[in-house]
């Protein structure tokens, strides 16, 4: 290809700032090395963990940077060595890395792989711990390994999931992060058995993915908590079955659960990152069996707390990162999964708007009527 | 037998107030009641929940009472209905009850039985939620369902097991609590692997065993964390393999153990009851899968923490009571097991002594030298 070796100039959306707008800037993209992929990125979607160090309040976020990280695209061009993915490809880059080969790969235990977590931590690629992004000279730091929120980016080889290329990849760009969340935390981390009763509490993307998969694990009940009962409406189509809102009840949650389940839920999900919801969810549990997940990623130094009488008595506190899937190997299995309609991703897509109006797609984050919102890169 | 139907005036330990001497008394223990039987204790060690009770900081407890709950003895006598045990079987009290009928025994997930925990837990008997103790016709409390600090006892029928009348009581009492805790940490709730790394807070009776089991599973290495360094010595004969005393430290003690064991054990194990101490016991864990459990039991109103962050990177929190053992099914293993020489439990027995020197064996469990002191009843 033309551009092959080659620096590419693209538009992409810069956060220069915290809590500031993004800007869309001309911004230098420089060919990937060894190990390393470019990806022409043509859908990317927002997450909330976007907004989250967008607001500054990560004390890990790094600026200016380019945020972004549920997406898909086409490989542009690989560096040397790369083996598993070539020009033309159609790719979800996984913020979350697959070697198959570090510790954690081979531990058979988790998907959390290491291998190039020491660069992704501080914005850089591995290789030379420098950024690929420029504008006017001035390196943009990485964000997440994806960076998705450019017209093109670059991402190390461990890092990209190559797909079916019948996928409408304005759909599975999904499958880069809410959505496999949500799936896998159900299937992978508390592997919820048929006729188990789950408590979801927040109902946006993540938590209608976990009722999804949940239902589709055959919970007989399916308790969805939020503090916007509107949101019910939608949720039952995603397999929600009861809903509560903790603002009409005078008793906690928790309480108010245990009271509604005859001792409590076999299995609660958090999918919000309020560590008072944290200890509700757990505490909203059976004794003996019930298994709390937390889905939900907190702000910077909160912390989860609970009596250990809770757990003593048999309640099991877990988390989970990514659903628990394998990146690379599993993000593919879930496109044909999608293909074959045995997972919604249409449905979660609220909005669809370009690039260009991200500062939009931000704002529509906080409002309850939207759950995942689509930016078209290409115009 | 002749005392059958009547009632017993024999000698007890009664704990009259929290924090005071227990005095040995005559003590009227009525006949057993449909579902119950009397039990002549022979042998009762004691254990750390009787001294937390007796001290006047568990606010469940109940004045005045008879503490114990790790004991042997022979069935008296058996009220309506009872089929599983005869006068003359020999038998563990225990208070973990397993009636094999209620939702938690019929779950297959824990051994947490509910049948008779509304009267254990306010210190009768179910029937008539009423006690078999009495001194010149006061009630007296019985504790945990057990109260073996007593000639003779009234349990629930489901809280009793009965044993091989070749295993000698003066021994296998401690099978009523302490030594399977600890194994059954390891073997049924961890459930360790072999090459394991696993961590061991507080090396006491509950220690040790979790050392022994972790030892039986084939774990790799077995660290034993305790803040006096002579326990070391001992500790070694029940597999501890390496010693730190987080006293010998400036960083925290779950920093010496992540660079100890290059990313943290695989399991870990509190057997202190110490609400710190269970959270470096969790964030010393290898990210990714390193399981925690709470073994000690921590004074009441106090609370764990930890930041979301441990868990979500794959950490888990768990807890566990009487080892997850099903009391009545998997007792009567356990002295099998004792028996083939395939499980300790001489080696925990560090001093015997009198019911009527039963505040010295209080004294006794305060030194750094005593694993369990068990007392001959009949003296």
């Amino acid at each position: 290809m033309a551009t092959q070796g080659q620096v590419i100039t693209c538009k992409a959306a810069v956060a220069w700032e915290p809590n500031k707008p993004l800007v869309i800037e001309d911004v230098q993209v420089a060919p990937p090395q060894a190990g390393e992929v470019r990806v022409k990125i043509l859908f990317t979607a927002l997450c909330h963990t976007d907004a989250y160090t967008w607001s500054g309040k990560d004390p890990e976020g790094l600026f200016p940077c380019i945020l972004g990280h549920e997406a898909a695209g086409i490989v542009e061009s690989v560096g040397e060595g790369v083996t598993e993915v070539q020009p033309g490809d159609h790719v979800i880059p996984c913020y979350q890395a697959e070697c198959r080969e570090c510790k954690f790969c081979k531990s058979g235990k988790t998907n959390l792989c290491g291998k190039v977590r020491s660069a992704t931590g501080v914005g850089v690629m591995l290789s030379d711990h420098k950024s690929r992004f420029s504008v006017n000279g001035k390196p943009i730091y990485h964000f997440m390994g994806t960076s998705t929120f450019s017209q093109y980016t670059v991402v190390h080889d461990v890092s990209v999931a190559k797909i079916d290329p019948k996928a409408p990849l304005d759909k599975v760009c999904l499958l880069g992060c809410g959505v496999p969340t949500g799936l896998g935390a159900v299937w992978n981390t508390a592997k919820v058995e048929p006729g188990s009763i789950v408590a979801v509490f927040g109902l946006g993307t993540v938590g209608l993915a976990v009722a999804e998969g949940a239902k589709a694990a055959g919970a007989s009940r399916i308790i969805g908590i939020d503090i916007d009962s509107k949101k019910y409406d939608v949720a039952k189509n995603f397999g929600v079955s009861e809903f509560v809102n903790p603002k009409d009840h005078d008793k906690p949650i928790q309480q108010v659960l245990v009271d509604l389940t005859d001792g409590g839920v076999d299995y609660s999900f958090e999918c919000i990152g309020n560590v008072s919801v944290m200890r509700a969810a757990l505490e909203c549990c059976h004794k003996g069996w019930g298994t709390s997940v937390i889905v939900g990623v907190a702000a910077s130094g909160q912390e989860i707390s609970t009596r250990p009488f809770q757990l003593v008595t048999g309640r099991v506190w877990k988390g989970t990162a990514f659903g628990g899937f394998k990146s690379r190997s599993q993000v593919p299995w879930l496109v044909e999964k999608y293909l074959k309609k045995e997972i919604k991703v249409d449905e979660y897509i609220t909005h669809n708007l370009t690039l260009g109006e991200i500062n939009k797609a931000f704002d529509l984050m906080h409002e309850g009527g939207c759950l995942r919102c689509v930016l078209a890169t290409d115009t």
